[in-house]
């Protein structure tokens, strides 16, 4: 990271903070690591994001509906996922300063100072070996590679290693409080089980024929060992995930009408297409086929954001082994070739898997802006949120030019006809250039102004957040222009 | 619970399946207890009632805001709260069958059966002894009372009893991979901590003045003992809570107000208002000088779904107190009496707070109805949900009358100019009075049949879910009259 975008990179999570979007959890008690809440302009912001993402998958297709399934689930599922045996790091402590680390980030960080030093066959050489160490899951290799790099702990200088552990990344909790009901279960690691154990009760309920996709936004939880980089990696996160059930061999094609169909959604937010680009996984899950990254460029290099993944049948399948309920659809369609209906079989899946907290730091990223304002005359700057308006938190602010002179109470009435729209922001304190500043701020798509000609002729001074154009609308027409620039249909 | 209460509630249930509202969680591994998931139809009525909720608390009132914080918190957040001391349930167990009772439940029940013997003045006096048991926190007295009451455990038979112990029914689980930085945390078992830890992050960074409100919608989670009535009580259930700061010496003003408030709140849904109560809380909480409950008559009676509590400052004292943080707001403005500025004071706070899960069973046993619309030619009858418009799941559904003569092609072509105002649902298949029956069903307030008249001259058939009633309109006016009738404007 250059010293340029590091700035950038703090300045947003300092803005962030400062303009109510992001807290770090339980600050007065000086944190919760890998934890954050969102502030009043943060929280209006995800949701804005939340229904955008609902909208776009949910109410604009016909084929996809919605669920809203528990955090909390059967322990077997995650038997059958592959969660409770796989879902691990490995991990290494340092016996002299008692700290624990992940095995193949030592050796990751070892591979880029072989790089950074020119060494670049030896560096391909140990990632050779630790990927193969990794594919089989071969931990004393992995501790061998440790030993052999002579790598030390950074904070005893030694090289005193324990075996390699796997360490579940699950948060698990005891539930029931009957004794003998108590059992461990799991935080879910993914939404996606949701919508795989529930998917006959949906399919049946909602007679819902192949094609089809269910959706769900919620959260889920990762016992990171290494949480970093701000909101893109917690141990709380919340994730929109839909599965997209189709005919075994039509998955191919339904893969890559999903990959494109994601991408859309995302530039469709005026985001400069150069900011993303797809990454393909060349190592792909054990329930895999096929697998798509939409990677965005964060200031700390290009990341995931969203993932498109054919899953096979591999989940419901297991789901029907270890729960020992059928999961197959019967599709009555006639297969072409034989003249008989397809049938029974078990669906293959697409899923789109998008973080909603990266989504929430892309667009803060993307929209942030410290602006030059200077002219010969003087010096001057602003910092602007260049937010699309659909996501804004606030989409216009009002405010009365002074306080006097029944401005504040004319204010408030125009407020009051808009605010059963748009969520609103009044503002009556300090000059109106610095309240234009603090709703750039924030995003505010508008301001509008409301002067002594107001109580005359009803009109109003509407100033644009981007152009920072003002002009002299009547103020019924109000609902009409921030509708227009605030609506859905700009982006759906 | 009468017989004919019972079935309603029941049938409720089923219905509720059926219909892809609410299933049991993992219901293929033979569900989890007292965990349920939202499904097709259940998940879009859930978002209609926060929605609901968020504007015509957040939206529609400019001196509150929402936030998002997270379930993890800081686990001495919870010794503040008074949570890892207090908050449990006295426990007993039988040597001889091992079960885990509550305690004041087994006296309880003892003190419905002395009533329903006649023996009334004893069940006074057991309720008066336990109430004191419990007030006292002695739970050697509870165990006596078990005792001199021969309350045998229904499994065994035996009145083999070991002591009563506390037990506490906050989740906990262990975060953080690194060993020794390795803690116990808690699940959240109320939303209402992570607005009080973030306030002053709140009301700074949104230049928020007394009296101001910060509400917050989100998960909770608690070991409930006995978990029952459906989504009445579960282990995890999601809150609407809104926290409300204003100047000491002023809160019985402020909680009279939202008390009224809230109750409008409910009502504007055209619930019948008899069907709603205030409970004034006797036994205050530790932290609370007044509480209501507004309950509703549920099939098993009133129960609470919403409380609006009068906090104190208990819980910013609290907090002050075990993170050594300044929790005081400097009120700049002049107390007439003193003539001067109000200063620093620790904000005084009224909660309102509502259990999201019971307001949507209330909405859907509100909503059903099982109609007779038998005639002398014939009987015949529907289940109808008169839910809400603004709440309905889906808005309208449109029906080619048959599937041929393009007439699926127009509807689609309908369908595609509304779908981006509204939720709606395509369907073909089956006779219209049955498609129209299942619209019913979940309660959706529009059907629109395309027929050939339709290709003629651009008009449908517009079928209103409660009267039945149906009439031709023009297509072009459909945007409107769909509108009109699902608009937040009707109930805020």
């Amino acid at each position: 990271m250059s010293t340029q975008t590091d700035d950038l990179f703090k300045n947003v999570i300092s803005h962030a903070k400062e303009y109510g979007f992001v807290f770090q959890s339980s600050e007065i008690y000086d944190g919760l690591s890998a934890v954050y809440d969102y502030g009043q302009n943060g929280s209006e912001l995800k949701n804005n994001i939340k229904t955008y993402w609902w909208k776009a998958m949910v109410q604009m297709n016909d084929n996809i509906v919605g669920i809203d399934s528990a955090i909390f689930m059967h322990p077997t599922i995650w038997k059958a996922s592959g969660h409770v045996d796989g879902f691990s790091d490995p991990m290494i402590d340092n016996k002299d300063s008692k700290k624990r680390y992940r095995a193949d980030q030592l050796l990751e960080d070892r591979i880029a100072k072989l790089d950074e030093e020119g060494k670049t066959s030896e560096a391909e050489e140990l990632q050779l070996a630790m990927d193969n160490a990794l594919k089989a899951e071969d931990l004393p290799r992995l501790r061998e590679l440790i030993i052999e790099q002579s790598i030390k702990c950074p904070i005893s200088g030694t090289a005193n290693w324990t075996d390699v552990r796997q360490f579940n990344l699950m948060f698990s909790t005891q539930v029931g409080a009957i004794a003998d009901e108590s059992e461990t279960i799991y935080l879910r690691p993914e939404t996606a089980q949701g919508i795989f154990v529930n998917y006959l009760n949906v399919q049946k309920s909602g007679r819902m024929k192949i094609p089809f996709g269910i959706a769900q936004i919620g959260k889920a939880f990762r016992n990171e060992v290494i949480a970093r980089q701000f909101i893109i990696r917690m141990r709380e996160f919340e994730q929109m995930e839909m599965q997209f059930f189709v005919r075994p061999g039509t998955q191919r094609e339904w893969f890559d009408k999903w990959k494109a169909t994601r991408l859309k959604w995302h530039l469709a937010l005026g985001t400069a297409e150069e900011k993303y680009r797809y990454h393909e996984h060349t190592k792909l899950a054990h329930y895999a086929d096929a697998a798509y990254d939409i990677e965005f460029n964060f200031p700390f290099g290009f990341k995931e954001v969203e993932g498109i993944h054919s899953r096979t049948d591999f989940d419901l399948s297991q789901h029907e082994k270890f729960s020992r309920k059928k999961m197959q659809y019967f599709d009555p369609e006639v297969d072409p070739e034989t003249g008989k209906p397809y049938g029974n079989y078990i669906p293959y899946v697409i899923e789109t898997s998008i973080g909603l907290d990266r989504m929430f730091l892309l667009t803060l990223i993307n929209a942030y802006e410290e602006e030059d304002l200077s002219t010969q005359e003087k010096q001057d700057s602003r910092t602007v949120l260049r937010l699309h308006p659909c996501l804004a938190p606030v989409k216009a602010a009002i405010f009365p030019l002074t306080k006097k002179d029944g401005l504040p109470e004319k204010a408030r009435e125009i407020m009051d006809e808009l605010k059963l729209n748009f969520n609103l922001q009044y503002e009556e304190k300090d000059a109106i250039g610095k309240r234009y500043r603090r709703q750039d701020a924030i995003g505010t798509p508008f301001c509008i102004t409301v002067d002594h000609q107001t109580l005359e002729d009803n009109t109003v001074t509407i100033r644009h957040r981007d152009s920072m154009a003002q002009e002299r609308v009547a103020a019924a027409d109000l609902d009409r222009i921030i509708g227009d620039l605030v609506s859905w249909k700009n982006v759906l």
